[in-house]
């Protein structure tokens, strides 16, 4: 019996989630990838560089429009750890990106399948494509982890 | 007959999004405030600087973070010259800014009296007091006026 194989950028994004972590970030990792190639990463920084804006994914998002020298993300995929936040989701409409995968779901948080279904509003002008559940149970243990560790 | 002067914060968003459209920007501007200060201001600068996140709000709100040293912007208020989107208000929420306010509501793209209404989601773990329509005929205007000459 052979598991399925996460693919590279879910891998690369739970190993970001895993030096959130020890940063003492909440772990939470995400790749913007383009023609098969990392163009922009990152993960949680919000305490280290005193941004509340500073998600995995505005990051990664951020860093992937730099690198194109384009506000616009056409035709690349993000892959993240964890269902995006409203304002994440929000931000992955901003920059056209052609797709979101995500690890694990979250229902306290997140803005995708849950609370303000950004995607599924008339005021969203771009939806990418959703697929979601791969590398899940690595990404939600690393959550668990992590608020378990602070209590 | 004397009309209700527009507070000097809007005053000065309205400025920055006059400074918005001249930059060839969409014309929104925002301003935090702290004990009657400005500690962030900004104007929408995705064009400008390849940026898909950097709407008028979290321009501020990262600038008024960096100033405070802090993720957090407790007991500060933004004020904007037009109702924030998803992205912006999950910005706001994070941030726990004590109030928005905002000039000119939004049908088309706003998130919190329309679509996504991330303020009342349970995924929201904060909301500021939101007051509106101050300053919104100059605001709209100032859209109107931008859209217009793109045509």
């Amino acid at each position: 019996m052979t598991r399925w194989p996460t693919p590279e950028p879910m891998q690369r994004a739970l190993e970001l989630a895993r030096m959130a972590a020890e940063a003492g970030e909440v772990p939470v990792g995400a790749v913007v990838v383009k023609h098969g190639a990392i163009i922009g990463e990152g993960h949680n920084l919000t305490r280290t560089s005193s941004d509340p804006t500073a998600h995995a994914e505005v990051v990664a998002i951020r860093r992937a429009a730099e690198a194109l020298g384009s506000e616009r993300l056409e035709g690349c995929a993000l892959f993240v750890t964890l269902e995006p936040c409203a304002m994440c989701a929000g931000a992955i409409a901003h920059a056209r990106l052609a797709s979101l995968t995500y690890a694990a779901s979250d229902p306290k948080g997140g803005g995708v399948e849950h609370g303000a279904r950004v995607f599924e509003q008339a005021q969203c002008h771009h939806r990418p494509e959703v697929y979601t559940g791969i590398g899940e149970a690595e990404a939600a243990d690393l959550l668990r982890g992590f608020f378990a560790g602070r209590r």
